[in-house]
C-alpha cells in the first residue's frame, strides 16, 4: 500500500488578477495541497476589489468554505503610491467582465492576523503562496516574532535576478509594489522561495492552449476562456507576443511540486529608492567582500533559476481543462 | 601591397594599478594604437599617487615622450568620501615595491580639459580607454557640450551587467567610485562600449602565465614579474583562486581589437544611492514599458557581453613577454 501524505496547508496571498485566478483554481484542482484561506493585497486592483474578486472566484468554484482575509490598503511604509497594473489585467482585475458582487463576505480577522495565527497553530506545516506585493508578509513578521520561525515556508512571485524587470528596466512588479516590505520578508529569516521574472518568463501559455481551453466545456475552461482576452491583448502590446506569462501559476506549482524549478540560495537585499526603487539583488556568495555589505550576515533564501516549463504548462492544461 | 592604416590614437585614463600597469604596457607594445596621452584618476590609488605611478611607468616603458595630464581629486559631486582600492594593489598602487619617484611632471593641462581640446582637435578619432571611475570624461562632458560628439569612443571598464558586483553585490568598483560621473557618461550620448566585470571575470591569468613572465628576460615581464605578488594574494584571498582577472588588459584590448567580444546595445543608468549605490541596470529593449521610465529616450551604448579570453590571455602574454 502506498503511503498517504496528507495534503500540504497552503495560503494564497492574491491581488487577483487573471493569473491569480489560474493559480488559484490551479491550486483547488491540486490533491497535493489544500487551501486554508486566501488573503487579499493590493497589486493587479486595489485591496478592496482584491477581496471582492476572490470571494467571487471561491464562488466560481463552489468552494466558499474557504475563508478570505482582508490584507493591506497601504504600503508598509505607508507613504507610497500604489502602483495598480489595471491595463494588465482590466479595470476589474478579471478581463472587464462586469461579474455580479460575491455573496460572501472576508472574515473579520485581517491578513497579517490570519497568516500569524495560522501559523502559531500549524508550527512548520504552513506555505503561504505570496501572489502580490509582500505588505502582509512583513505586517505578519513585524506582529509576530515567531511568526518567520513558525510559518513552514513562503513561496513567493517577485524580483527579476539578473534580467529587466516589467515595471521598469529595474524592478519586477511585485517587490516594486513595496520595496521596504518585501526587504523585511528577504531579510526574516523564514524559509522563502522566490520565483522571479527571470523564470516565469520562460513558462508561456500560447495562443493554442488558449483554444483548447476555449473548446472545453469544463466550468474552469470556459470561465478563463472569458477573462484571458485582456491578459493576452496586453502581452501583445507589451512583448509582441502571442502567449502569456504564467507567473502566478508557475509559483503555486513551484509550492504543489518543488522539483518543477532549480533554485540557487544566497542573501537578497531591495533597492527601496531611487531610479531602481524595487531592484532585488542575490549575492551569490562567490566572493568574499574586503569591506562589510548589505548582504553581510543576512539569512539566505532560495531563488528560482530554471524551471521545466513543458511540465507546468502541461500541469496548468490538465488541471484547468475542466 | 597592403593597405597601411594609421594606428588609433587612445588616450588612457589611469589609476595605476597592477592591471593598469600591464593595460599601459600593452598600449605601448600595440601597433595598432597610438598613446597620445594618460590621464589621472584616483581608485586604486589616490589621484596624486596615479600621477605619479603614470609618469613612473612611462620611465619604465622610456616613454616619456607621453604627457601625463592629471585628472580630478574628488567626485564630481564633491561630497563623496573616495574607495581606494590599496587592499588589491598594495599601498602604492604597485604591489609595495617602493619604486624611487619619477623624474617627469604632469602637463600644465588637467585631464578633463586635455581631453576635450584633444577631441577637439580630432574629431571623431580619439578612443578614451578609461580603468578608473568616470570622474575625468564626466568633467569634459560638462566642460563642452560638443565633447561627447568629437570623441570617437569611450572604452571603459565598469559596470557588473546581470552578475554581482566587486565592491559589493550591487556594484562595481569603477562605477562605484564615482556613480554620478558614470550616470552622466552612460547618458552623454557618447559613442560607448562598456566592459563590465561580467566580461573580464572570464579573462584570468594562471600562475603558470605568471611563471612564463617571470622567466623570460624581458623588461616588461621582469617589471610586471616584481608587482603581480599582491594582486595574486588579493585574488587568493577575495576569490580562492590561483589567477588574477585581467580588467584593464582586456578592455584596453576591446580598444585595440573590437572583434576580442560581442556587444549587445541598450540604454544604461547608474543607480547613485541607497544599498545598491554603483549599480548599472541595462534596458535590453524587449519590453514596451506601460509607463514612463528613467530609460526612456536614452541614447544607448554598447556593452560586451562575451569575450574571447584565450585570445586575450595570448595577445597579453605575446606582448608583454618581453
Amino acid at each position: 500500500m502506498a503511503t498517504q501524505t496528507e495534503p500540504k496547508k497552503i495560503i494564497i496571498d492574491t491581488d487577483p488578477g487573471i493569473d491569480d485566478a489560474m493559480a488559484i483554481f490551479l491550486a483547488l484542482r491540486s490533491p497535493e495541497v489544500q487551501v486554508i484561506g486566501l488573503t487579499t493585497i493590493y497589486g493587479n486592483v486595489y485591496t478592496t476589489l482584491a477581496t471582492r474578486n476572490a470571494l467571487h472566484l471561491l464562488e466560481v468554484a463552489g468552494r466558499t468554505d474557504i475563508p478570505v482575509a482582508e490584507g493591506s490598503h497601504v504600503t508598509l511604509t505607508k507613504g507610497t503610491k500604489l502602483r495598480i497594473a489595471d491595463f494588465v489585467h482590466g479595470a476589474d482585475g478579471l478581463g472587464n467582465q462586469n461579474f455580479p458582487p460575491p455573496n460572501g463576505k472576508p472574515i473579520e480577522e485581517s491578513a497579517a492576523s490570519f497568516l500569524v495565527n495560522q501559523a502559531k497553530a500549524n508550527p512548520g506545516k504552513i506555505t503561504v503562496v505570496a501572489l502580490g506585493p509582500l505588505t502582509n508578509i512583513a505586517l505578519a513578521i513585524q506582529m509576530d516574532p515567531e511568526f518567520a520561525k513558525n510559518i513552514g515556508q513562503i513561496v513567493l512571485l517577485g524580483g527579476s535576478f539578473a534580467v529587466n524587470g516589467n515595471v521598469n528596466p529595474a524592478a519586477e512588479a511585485n517587490i516594486f509594489g513595496d520595496p521596504d516590505a518585501a526587504d523585511v520578508v528577504f531579510t526574516s529569516g523564514a524559509d522563502i522561495l522566490a520565483v522571479g521574472i527571470n523564470v516565469t518568463h520562460q513558462v508561456v501559455l500560447s495562443g493554442s492552449d488558449r483554444e483548447k481551453l476555449a473548446s472545453s466545456k469544463g466550468k474552469f475552461a470556459q470561465y478563463l476562456t472569458q477573462i484571458l482576452e485582456v491578459y493576452f491583448s496586453y502581452h501583445h502590446d507589451a512583448y509582441n507576443t502571442k502567449g502569456v506569462y504564467l507567473h502566478d501559476p508557475t509559483t503555486l506549482l513551484a509550492a504543489v511540486d518543488p522539483s518543477l524549478v532549480t533554485c540557487t540560495e544566497g542573501s537578497v537585499r531591495v533597492q527601496t529608492s531611487g531610479i531602481t526603487r524595487g531592484l532585488t539583488v542575490l549575492y551569490n556568495k562567490q566572493k568574499r567582500f574586503g569591506e562589510t555589505t548589505e548582504w553581510c550576515n543576512m539569512p539566505t533564501v532560495k531563488v528560482a533559476v530554471t524551471v521545466d516549463a513543458p511540465r507546468v504548462v502541461k500541469l496548468v492544461m490538465d488541471r484547468l481543462l475542466v
